[in-house]
């Protein structure tokens, strides 16, 4: 049996509950799930939500028991350490750990795929980790140069060229490398999730696409020397495609993925469409990782009153990488 | 009775016929409208689509007959001048012609409001009107300043800082006096439309409005002063959200129109929403100006097979002005 990290998020936030929600109560996930995280945070919720299952604590992989709730008590956490709902520089310390063991376990082979728990950016930094989120710590703990962050929501994929950066920025970003890198990763991504020519929309930066350089070059520039270069390649790419049209198009079919320019242009359209729903992914990296594409939501923490379907649905992103 | 001009659009596209179709068949507009148009391309869609009413061509306004389709021959335009889905210069100067009849109109009071059908701006500017499209000609002829274009589709209104120009450009205008400006705007329209305190939400420029400086400082240099000067003058404005919530938001009923900082910001959502029922219109004009939120779609000219759903969403939003 392929197994599976899922770790925890923070303590503070809903992580915990949507992680063990999700490996007790959906039933269209299997069963070789390990978390990784705190054991009496854990057991706090299965009191909770009357979990009728037993924790299995594990030291490594190999004790792992398909009938019991399997977790590696990565960081001792007690609960009059830290409080729900709130920021602190002990959630973010364990909430790093529990991520850094397991792309241990992934890149050594002991898990297949890694699925992450919201995390919050302000205690990651103040434990001293400075990371602006999960991508970067995975790029940075696997060592890889060329990646990009996927969502998937309902009917819509979306590869971003740049994420976390200003929009000035995200504009100074949109090179023809990048612009190729990103179709080339996304071409290969769907191709792992089992479509055999994916087809790839690329969306321009600016109004209209541009309209032909009257509002910007960067797609005459850059963005379709992109897609010229990976035609020559082989890859089913067309645009650049306006952005206001190239999401609707996606929807109805016309295409499997859209390559967005910058955070927001990807962002808008699917959390419009299936907020609650999504999958983020790290594309590009040496090992499997997807993710719930919400955030900590501090306010529903420790109260047994959290959606664990965008976990159910990053499970099951994962395990289609796996073949299963 | 308030009469609204009509102006029937590039006679090449759809625009003759969607207006047509909305005054001839849509139940729930009034029956006050004046075609500025070309007659013979009118009377071609009446014998394509066997509409069974006569033409009642004016001289000015005094001549209307509310049992008629009523019009004024801005430009004589014969069938053999043009053909349907061809860009020209004749029907880019023609269209511009309807535009500037109607506004004289508008402005002399002789119209209470103007209806836009779709222009092609490639056919504009090869008959020598250099503007980007219908907000530019406005803004122009009526010696306006500060306006903008706001777009309603469902449940959603955006009010955009700016529209046609470069991303970098739409960076550049995010300032401090035009934020401001355009939530003034909106707030004053909506008023006009019948809401008693419109809540508006200010979306930030950049991914998760900043995340406090560190993506992009516009929304503490910018925006928010800009947010702090509305609260101060009594409008009710939140913000910046970050743009990837915001218009979630909007739908379920938070907020009652969003100010998009850039085009894309606000046009994604929107026709993602609803494509072929939006509206678009120009504020802060001292004359009404609604607009279909779609083009020629010359491919589907001359044809009779297009869809007149946005026209009458256009003009039920002006009579909505009108206080009928």
């Amino acid at each position: 049996m392929n197994l599976i990290a899922i770790t925890m998020g923070d303590p503070a936030g809903v992580g915990p509950e949507v992680a063990l929600q999700a490996i007790t109560r959906a039933r269209d996930v299997k069963k070789g799930y390990i978390i990784f995280g705190s054991v009496e945070v854990i057991n706090y919720y299965i009191k909770l939500l009357n979990i009728d299952m037993e924790m299995n604590i594990l030291e490594d992989e190999t004790g792992f028991n398909p009938d019991k709730i399997n977790i590696i008590n990565v960081v001792e956490l007690k609960m009059e350490d830290f409080t729900f709902g709130q920021v602190s520089p002990i959630c973010g310390d364990a909430a790093y750990k529990y991520i850094e063991r397991a792309i241990d376990y992934a890149l050594a082979g002991k898990v297949s795929a890694v699925v992450t728990g919201p995390i919050n950016k302000e205690a990651l930094n103040l434990a001293g980790h400075h990371y602006d989120g999960h991508t970067e710590i995975f790029a940075k703990l696997t060592d890889t140069k060329i990646y990009s962050m996927m969502l998937s929501g309902g009917p819509l994929k979306v590869a971003h060229v740049s994420t976390h950066t200003s929009l000035r920025n995200a504009c100074d970003r949109v090179k023809k490398e990048r612009v190729f890198e990103v179709i080339n990763l996304a071409n290969k991504t769907l191709k792992q999730m089992g479509y055999e020519e994916p087809i790839i929309a690329v969306a321009g930066l600016n109004p209209h696409a541009g309209e032909s350089g009257l509002f910007g070059r960067e797609e005459i520039e850059e963005i379709s020397p992109a897609i010229e270069q990976a035609i020559a390649e082989g890859i089913k790419v067309q645009g650049p495609v306006p952005p206001d049209t190239v999401f609707l198009n996606a929807v109805k079919g016309q295409y499997d993925i859209v390559i967005a320019m910058y955070h927001d242009q990807g962002h808008i359209p699917l959390k419009l469409l299936g907020f609650d729903i999504g999958v983020n992914m790290t594309i590009g990296l040496p090992i499997i990782r997807t993710s719930v594409d919400h955030g900590t939501a501090f306010g529903k923490a420790g109260k047994g009153i959290a959606s664990y379907k965008s976990m159910v649905e990053a499970m099951k992103m994962a395990e289609l990488f796996l073949g299963k």
